[in-house]
């Protein structure tokens, strides 16, 4: 057990700030308690890999227990399988378009990957009959479902059906069920929708072998869809304040914080850390400011320059000075991940392992 | 010259979206620009790298006329110093902290960089204490001043002269002058500022060798500090929607574009593309939406999720379809720029190259 002053020390000399930390005990304490609400609901655990991007995590969340994981990138699925995934199933929750994406999926599937995609439109539907047709096999499609949150995904019932009869009439694809992302509010209205297109596809002698429902902050209605097979949720891997905003995590939850050096303090109410926007990142996700500082929770990061995290220090008693290392966690987590090379592990605080982010960027 | 269609389904099929791409004529055009303002307005012109993080790019600035470049990370300035910058004066123009940082600075002036470093407080003199010791040579400092932005830089002309003055008494250091970002408004109380700080250190018996200006909207007030020695300016050489905004750019001087795909038509009056906050990124800049889509204007980029761009397509006339490839000017080109692995660069829309964007994510 080491002491965490020696920790900033140790991360401050080898690695430099700012630096993404993770703590593997909160990770897996994460993994484990969504498993079980998983098992207790009744649905399979489909994890999405967005949050982390990192195969020997998502390994970590298979060996507890998840059926599968879901990729929002053809890159992603690439990363995983030649990441040690390679007998996972891959579900990619995204509309692929275009040869070059069919192309890779295809090469995907002839190695002999376990993969779905997912569609809600047709013109999708091509890129993967192309990609099953250069495979040799049908290509199992889900059809993404919107139910309220007005994204992606068909709005009703009946286009689901359709998008279903032209999978089913297509040599090189084969119909892989339902993908819903169900709001706080819409639980009703996607269970009609999921009915309703149930019905649907069984007078096309079709049943759905995934019923997904997806999200971390959703992770208090699992099991609320009668049908859902399984549930696809990311953050919660990791947590972040908008996941504690959420209501679904603790701050003990958080496994992740971007440790920042204090690198100005020109006036007696501010400060700057390095950490700006290039590293947190300005997604906001309705909260006021752009992280909390566990050493200061008073503080207010109130803005960015894209190396600089500006400081509100106004009503903070024990003021930081320069050259402190402070721990911070984002706002969203799945973002800042994103901006780095490598996570840090640590244990009790000390440094366990470098992870990097293999699937970091991979924007196709 | 290509047509425009035929580079949209040349970059969809051999890279896919979303892709970044550059205009290398209107890059050039940029940095003769903005060369020949420095030129006109008598001060040297020391490019910020952080906008591109390329070294052909840096190269292009010099050989255009630039004076030497701007980094704001160590690992921005190695990246640049081993990509045949090592001729070129770089001045980090960030608070360096740590032994780190000192080892890394240290490598970088034994090896003989040009370098000049940046403070507002005295640990950060400490670490270049460490460097110059290290090294055996002294370190040039310049002293960041703040007039206005509150941001880094101290706050009085008094505390300038007595940074200077710790500089000036530290064997390992020599003192190189001042580093200024003006606002519009504060060019007379940086006036006041800058020559109550020259006065102070006459008495030291110092002059600056540097005083330098910062910003690419403050370009149109370059030459206005009696005094400045060069400006240093980087979103310039491709532009965005925020120095539209700012009245420093046309959408013609706009040389970089996000090419996404339209993945999704769910809803009659609104679309998807594939850019999402992992692309575009979630910096505002006090504009309203995401990124101006050259296609359709009228598109409002309403919100993100991490791989999708919402479409409000309310007030467009001629809606795009799924499938097609879109051209986005985003609101803030160095943040875009630092989420990618290369840029595309294209000149009269045909492909001439790609280049990596060797110091992305160099938060360190």
């Amino acid at each position: 057990m080491g002491s965490l002053a020696q920790l900033k020390q140790q991360i401050a000399r080898e690695f430099g700030t700012p630096a993404v930390v993770i703590d593997l005990d909160r990770v897996e304490a994460n993994i484990n308690r969504v498993q079980a609400l998983c098992d207790k609901a009744g649905v399979a655990n489909r994890p999405h890999i967005k949050t982390h991007k990192i195969p020997a995590l998502a390994a970590l969340q298979i060996a507890a227990g998840a059926r599968g994981i879901t990729c929002q990138k053809i890159g992603e699925a690439e990363i995983m399988f030649d990441g040690g995934l390679e007998q996972t199933s891959i579900l990619i929750s995204y509309n692929l378009i275009g040869e070059a994406r069919a192309a890779r999926l295809a090469a995907l599937l002839r190695r002999g990957a376990d993969m779905a995609v997912c569609a809600d439109n047709p013109v999708t539907l091509e890129t993967y009959a192309s990609a099953g047709q250069l495979a040799g096999r049908r290509v199992p499609v889900v059809i993404e479902c919107d139910t309220g949150r007005k994204r992606a995904g068909v709005e009703t019932a009946r286009e689901a059906v359709q998008l279903a009869k032209a999978i089913k009439d297509n040599d090189h694809l084969s119909f892989g069920g339902f993908l819903f992302y169900p709001t706080e509010q819409s639980w009703p209205e996607t269970q009609k929708f999921h009915d309703e297109a149930v019905a649907g596809i069984r007078d096309l002698g079709l049943v759905p072998a995934i019923v997904s429902t997806g999200g971390s902050p959703n992770l208090v209605n699992m099991g609320k869809l009668r049908g859902a097979t399984e549930h696809r949720a990311g953050t919660y891997i990791f947590n972040d304040r908008m996941q504690m905003a959420a209501g679904v995590a603790t701050l003990d939850d958080c496994a992740l914080a971007v440790f920042a050096t204090v690198v100005s303090r020109a006036g007696a109410e501010r400060g700057i850390v390095d950490a700006g926007s290039k590293t947190l990142t300005s997604d906001v996700g309705g909260l006021d400011g752009h992280g909390l500082i566990l050493e200061h929770p008073q503080a207010r990061i109130k803005g960015f320059a894209e190396e600089h995290g500006f400081l509100d220090l106004a009503g903070v008693n024990d003021k930081p000075s320069v050259g402190d290392v402070v721990r911070i966690v984002p706002n969203h987590v799945c973002v800042v991940v994103n901006m780095v090379a490598q996570l840090i592990a640590v244990r009790n605080n000390e440094i366990v392992g470098v992870m990097p982010v293999a699937a970091r960027g991979k924007l196709v």
